[in-house]
């Protein structure tokens, strides 16, 4: 059984999202990062390799570099990983799957709407195996609190509310990571919402197992001199009539990176925090109130299957991260994976940003959500 | 120093809000509770007076027999506590004001936006002392809280985020405390709005030292059959441009009583939660976390007046609502109470329910928030 | 129904425990301060009277004075409270009993074991109503926490994790509270053990409903210059075998008033903590976690009747020394409170005191805990 | 910069720990698992092999084997991992060292005070590299405790209470992690001491910077039948004269895997829990609680540099780990890596272990610790 091999786009010096594509790829032994265009800049690229310790030779300046030389190679790349700024997904994605190879794409999807429903085409025109890593809905508890909706824990879901506040953009945004993320030209349609806001909407969708089917969104731009937005409300209605609020911001001073989420059926409640990740708090109508830990014996298979560690071993990002790997891995090999994020889950996604910031500039009232 | 005497009209058997509106007034031994119209049944009135360990004498069955015969006694009522259903607060503290008696009255200030009008027509015409128990306002962490903010330890807030979620009416309401709150006649226009979603307003108000100005309301009744809203979702604009969020519901199962409040700035954050009111936490755009303590030394003069114990000693519900008693009793003896929810509050929570459950059936957008 | 007179010993100027008493003992409507011994100086008593708004006339300066002229009138004192310096204890309860009167006294019983031998022989020679307040088993959830234990939760209970750290004293002691508190003069035998440890002590043979039969105790005062101890451990043996240890300490500097409790039995767990005392969590050996809340409906009648307000409506040290008044009121007028702490309990305490600050000082390893 | 190459001695089947220390290994890309011995049972290694991607053909039935097939690689391994029971620490770590091999080993050291004797002598005189596995150090808040600590935040340190709470083991042992535990032949001289008291006691002198020079102890043995000790309390002195407390348990239903610790000095105070890892709170004697996040900017360089994520992105166990092996890889690569748990902190646990049980064994009281 050899590693998998990864072939990673963007990730370069100042990074935050490589590395840890790199440790998530590599964590369960399944995955090895052998090759990548760290960088536009070749020499750039190259200083790379050491920091991620592959072979310099295998260090591009450019994807298309990268796809010819590791297709001459018998142990040349199985899938290629994207990770750059929002502009760069489409034709990075589109570039790597025309070359035969699986893509496994950061979110959102891509900067535009119009570009994600290009990917989508290309995806669904080569049959290649495509996963988007909306990392929180690979942390375990939200697996079993997904399974928990599917079995009817809650009943008929009524109300949901997923929340996403950050507080690091609240002043000048100034450092590699920020930059982009402020910058219509690399971040695309949107600011927070695209940032983090399609996380909760994701979140709220895998874990209900609904659509979202209309918005009411208010966006806005605090910081003065922002262009993009960095403060979300949005107001769902699903597919079954369950109300729904979103909440993204990141200009909540204070607040590190606090996604959660609530739902409430007839019959029971279920509540999630991603800074504690590894408690689920299940209510009943009756008054009981119950605490689900990770690794601990009333998980169901999705979420026991995906744990490393004894309960009270605590678990975090990375090992959500690494799920997702896992999920990418399993499906390279033919198995099914049907809780891993793929194409339809990012164009959703580019949906819900293209609609939210649409119908926020016209103060539309309510808009449908579709595809 | 004799304590002043209160006469409460409701209250009666199987009520929540009169026992606790006995206790809050007596907890500081400056108030006692001497009589009252428990019941409009004279019987039942009597009865009740066991139960509050008064003079049977001074159970009356009206409230006009009540002011008579108070009136009549050397040691009769000095203020009238209006603890009814919504729909008899202003008949019944228009008759008490009228009768020369000051007030304090529980919230809603009313049923309708009108009948808040004509109150205070009433108050004013009377020029006596009028009060509204904003219970919350009166945690001394929550005071604490507006005292920072005011001393610009957030610098200009840009944010609110003020919810109050309960679970309690998820099923069919029954029960004496459910059943009035879910009838439009008992309860008057606001269903969650009126009995929870202006506390959330009044808080966010009183701890920001803003007004709301704009609001953008979506209000549902979720319960099948229900006919007031028991979901609530506002979106605020504040008199300095100041984004917001209230959220309130009645529906969510599992939440007990967990009104709480997030305030950002552009220097600093805030966060406060009624089920641990005596905890607050703030926090600082370099990335620093305090969390200050009831009865600690860190708390000003506003908090440090208002507990009654050292720190680690858990105060409540009952010791922030007798921090409104206290307030009242302060203004009765001619000294200022700046802090204690009066007229004009309660009259821009009548605004508050009644453009949010107007706007909200017009599906209205933003609309404009007046008194 | 007019409510019980109390007369109090003890709570002048300065005091913290004297208003905690007044406002526990009327919070429930049942018992009145009308009279009382604030000070041993006769001016400062009448002039705590105007804080504790009674009659003047009734602050005495010595207690003898005050058994005397309230012998005399017609709504004399019903019973006394004595809430002096430990060393006061004994001849406060001592001469009340024998005039009569019903006492119930803060804790410890009393500044040495012989003194609790003589107050025992008193109580018992009288037959008087006698209450030590041990506030912490007052709150609804520790009630709880002893009829879950009682009706095999746990299973047979193995292991018993006591703390109570706090802070307070890790500094020069100055101030009315702290400085009689490190005076053996006035505070007795035991520094931090009879302050706080003796609370523990009673927490956890009150839950467990067990003795502890022998122990362990390294007692030591760490403040330069302190002549009591202020930081203790001190191992338990329980009458069924069980393991338990004990920590006080009040060196721990921020830790406020930290009592905890843990629980173990071969078949379940429990933890309650007293800074958020309206929740405790029971664990099962098959992995499952519940969280109970206050005013919620699966507490027993011990819990529930000693509820005064909605679950999510937060109650705390008042309301649960005010249940000790509750079930004080209860005695008096004839009726059972079995769960309210009496002359064996105190007597109990002041063993534990004694034997441990003599076992700690002999450094004797364990000793027999008896009576 | 090629990876360092690991061969693992245990981890075979239904190993907990194996797949662990693989993990964390490869987490930071400097190390890569490329051989093992995971089972003395040539046919179970190589099954293994396929679980750990590792070429089946290096995977052998012993040590010895593996030791001489190695040397004879171009490719050989770098160093060797033990992660077997405890008794077969010291023969595989000796064979290890005397090839030539640096080894990082599990806690604790050996299985008896003798063996950790032994094995001091050996990496003596070896002179090669040698680590213990005490992975709750390699928490990055933990190492910012250590340095605050140091840098004085809590002047002298006075008290310590180290607690280590577990409860997997309060039914019956069974299933290939318990049984081996509670097996003497296997464990050694500690059950619970030396399968989790030892992680409490290198964690205190770690963050205090302190040892710990005499204890008392008391050792039980809770669950009927058990051979060895599975609840511990220890009472501690350190250098200094600070008093201590260690508390370590496996039979306390409910808790998973609950270690924490807190410091209390003459100037401030210290807490932090393992299954909370990514916050640290520090109080001040006047008052002041500070809450520190992992990732966020007050951290010192120990702790910055051992963090993967940002602020907000919870890290765990696994990444706790992985910060011993990067330092490790710095030893290796001739760099310091002063932090690292070495022979001498090893051979202190073994010495406390010992200790411990002994003193308990003979009720001894007091006895000093001493290596």
């Amino acid at each position: 059984m050899t590693r998998l091999r990864m072939g990673m786009v963007g990730g370069g010096p100042g990074a935050f999202i490589g590395p840890v594509h790199r440790i998530a790829a590599e964590l369960d032994g399944e995955i090895a990062l052998v090759a990548g265009v760290f960088s536009s800049d070749a020499g750039r690229s190259r200083a790379a390799a050491g920091s991620y310790r592959i072979d310099p030779e295998r260090a591009y300046g450019s994807l298309d570099e990268m796809l010819a030389a590791e297709r001459a190679r018998a142990d040349g790349i199985d899938f290629v990983a994207v990770v750059t700024p929002n502009h760069n997904h489409l034709p990075s994605a589109r570039a790597a799957l025309r070359a035969g190879l699986p893509v496994i794409c950061d979110k959102p999807l891509t900067a535009t709407l119009a570009e994600a429903h290009e990917l989508a085409a290309v995806v669904a025109e080569t049959g290649l195996p495509f996963a988007v890593t909306h990392t929180y809905s690979g942390y375990p508890l939200v697996r079993e609190a997904r399974a928990r909706v599917a079995a009817g824990a809650l009943g008929i879901v009524r109300k949901v509310v997923v929340e996403y506040p950050q507080g690091w953009l609240a002043g000048e945004a100034s450092g590699k990571q920020a930059e982009w993320r402020v910058d219509p030209a690399r971040a695309g349609l949107g600011g927070c919402i695209g940032d983090i806001g399609v996380h909760a909407f994701q979140l709220a969708e895998f874990i209900t197992g609904l659509e979202v089917t209309e918005l009411l969104a208010d966006l806005g731009a605090v910081v003065p001199g922002r262009r993009l937005d960095d403060d979300c409300t949005v107001l769902l209605r699903f597919a079954n009539g369950a109300r729904g609020v979103l909440l993204a911001s990141q200009i909540e001073v204070g607040e590190l990176n606090g996604l959660r989420i609530r739902l409430y059926g007839d019959r029971g409640g279920l509540v999630w925090r991603q800074e504690q990740p590894n408690t689920l708090t299940l209510h009943t109508l009756d008054g009981r109130t119950e605490v689900v830990h990770a690794g601990g014996p009333q998980l169901g298979p999705d979420a026991a299957s995906r744990t490393r560690t004894p309960t009270g071993h605590p678990e975090g990002y990375l090992e959500a991260f690494a799920n997702l790997y896992r999920d990418f891995a399993a499906v390279l090999r033919g198995e099914e994976a049907p809780l891993l994020p793929g194409i339809a889950t990012g164009l959703r996604g580019m949906a819900f940003i293209a609609t939210a910031v649409e119908a926020s500039r016209a103060r539309a009232g309510w808009v449908p959500l579709t595809v």
